[in-house]
């Protein structure tokens, strides 16, 4: 019988794989993910993967898992004792080349040490350039029902997670519209099998929750005002990432591969001195829709 | 007889006087700075002035002069008790339009308490998106003039301190050339007036040094692979400002005015996954001396 992990591990590429094929099923352009190889000083490695096309102007599927003994540091921050750990999982953010396509993020994660402890982690969540309310509302409700067949209470739970995780704090406001999020996830009720089976639900999520979004928007036409409130979305996308994602500042603290991480970046991204985009009623209705607790499932 | 404080906070607000009206002048566009004055909760305030010209795409000369009582998290990490105290200085960051022109930065500020402790800070140091090694030259010799004029080991000691700070450890390479750093300047052996005056003799190169870097650069042409070299440039500027800069985290942290403190982020930069400018070769060279050690003042 296979050990646990390597279960796990399976799974996560072959989801990297199916979600990979996926998009560039929909991208439509004819390109293909370009994929490196990489190896981990100190045990494991991964398989990043980039696409450049029509639809996604720059977007990354990886998949990871890595291995060996813990730093000391990290056993620390994580309150564990200094040991052998297992960290493998598949991260995805896109870049759409639309303004009108939202920028969309998905992690699912795997931790073991050999002392025992284990757990899993992830979520989804969504940072529309312009927030369209229905839109909104239809993406939490698929993930009220991802959730609410493993658990009654993941989705407000893990909603209200993501909520205060992805929080620009020095601007008082959302990334976006949210999702869910959830770390360490190791039921005292369930076993290791039910909790995989939550995740797995996530990562297969993600393809039809993208595709919603992408078939409702991809054909609305793009103008220069549009662009230049794009470029200033992902200017606060990158003062998320780079200032307060944990996960961003952990690999980068602890000699993470560079280029994989930082994949999350925008093409590009612009900042001019207090913008306001006065000319531009749908962005200023998305600037006031930026903040934590709206029950967007029951929006109306 | 004026408070020895008041004193200080006179001088930078001149310092910031004289700066932006040599800007403008330099510029040559006939745009002026904006500014915004503003207020802090809690105590003190700031001037805000921001550019946009011909020469300069964006650029921000601060003075703030906050006081009031110190929060806990910051009375601890400097290691005092908690008390009132008072911060004053003026920070700038240039980003020039063309890609011949560096980037600049400098800080010039002073700190008290009011049980006694007092020092002075600052530098300056300069990002070319292309390194020419003459001029990098040059900017060390004026740098190592103005600290030999106020001691013997100033230059050695804050030229490495620059190397050290302005490093962005993540991509192993220095933000540029360096400059001079330094913190906490409270010397036994002279008095608040000496370190005032080596601080004022910092602030009074700035134009001169910048002066000299854009009279050197600017008639240069610009072509598309100097442009898109620029944006990779900048990109690597806010990496390094919004993970590693510590003024800048600290700012965002203690609920700084977040468009003063981000006024350093260039107008617009780029990301693309594992970027080479193969067909660039001052590009090429560049990146080969964004290294820390480098001996500029001898350089041959």
């Amino acid at each position: 019988m296979p050990k646990q992990s390597d279960t796990i591990i399976t799974w996560f590429k072959s989801l990297q794989d199916s979600i990979c094929h996926s998009l560039e099923q929909l991208d439509g352009s004819g390109e293909s993910f370009r994929e490196d190889l990489w190896d981990r000083d100190g045990g494991g490695g991964g398989r990043t993967r980039i696409f450049k096309g029509d639809l996604i102007e720059k977007g990354g599927v990886n998949f990871s898992a890595v291995h060996g003994q813990m730093p000391e540091k990290i056993a620390s921050q994580l309150g564990l004792k200094e040991n052998n750990f297992l960290a493998t999982g598949v991260s995805i953010v896109l870049h759409s080349k639309s303004p009108h396509i939202p920028i969309i993020h998905m992690n699912v994660r795997y931790f073991e040490t050999d002392q025992g402890d284990w757990w899993f982690g992830g979520g989804i969540d969504v940072t529309p350039h312009y927030i369209i309310e229905e839109q909104a509302k239809q993406f939490h409700q698929h993930l009220k029902s991802v959730c609410d067949q493993h658990h009654p209470d993941y989705y407000t739970k893990y909603k209200e997670w993501a909520d205060n995780y992805f929080f620009i704090k020095h601007r008082d406001e959302t990334r976006g519209i949210g999702g869910i999020f959830f770390d360490r996830l190791n039921s005292d009720i369930n076993t290791l099998e039910c909790n995989h089976a939550f995740v797995k639900a996530v990562g297969s999520a993600f393809i039809p929750i993208y595709t919603e979004l992408v078939t409702a928007n991809r054909e609305k036409k793009v103008e220069a005002k549009d662009t230049a409130w794009q470029s200033i979305r992902r200017g606060r996308y990158v003062e998320f990432n780079l200032v307060w994602d944990r996960g961003t500042k952990f690999g980068l603290d602890t000699n993470g591969r560079t280029e994989s991480i930082l994949m999350s970046l925008p093409p590009m991204a612009e900042w001019h001195y207090a913008y306001s985009p006065d000319d531009n009623a749908l962005a200023l209705k998305t600037q006031s829709l930026l903040k934590k607790g709206i029950d967007w499932v029951n929006y109306s």
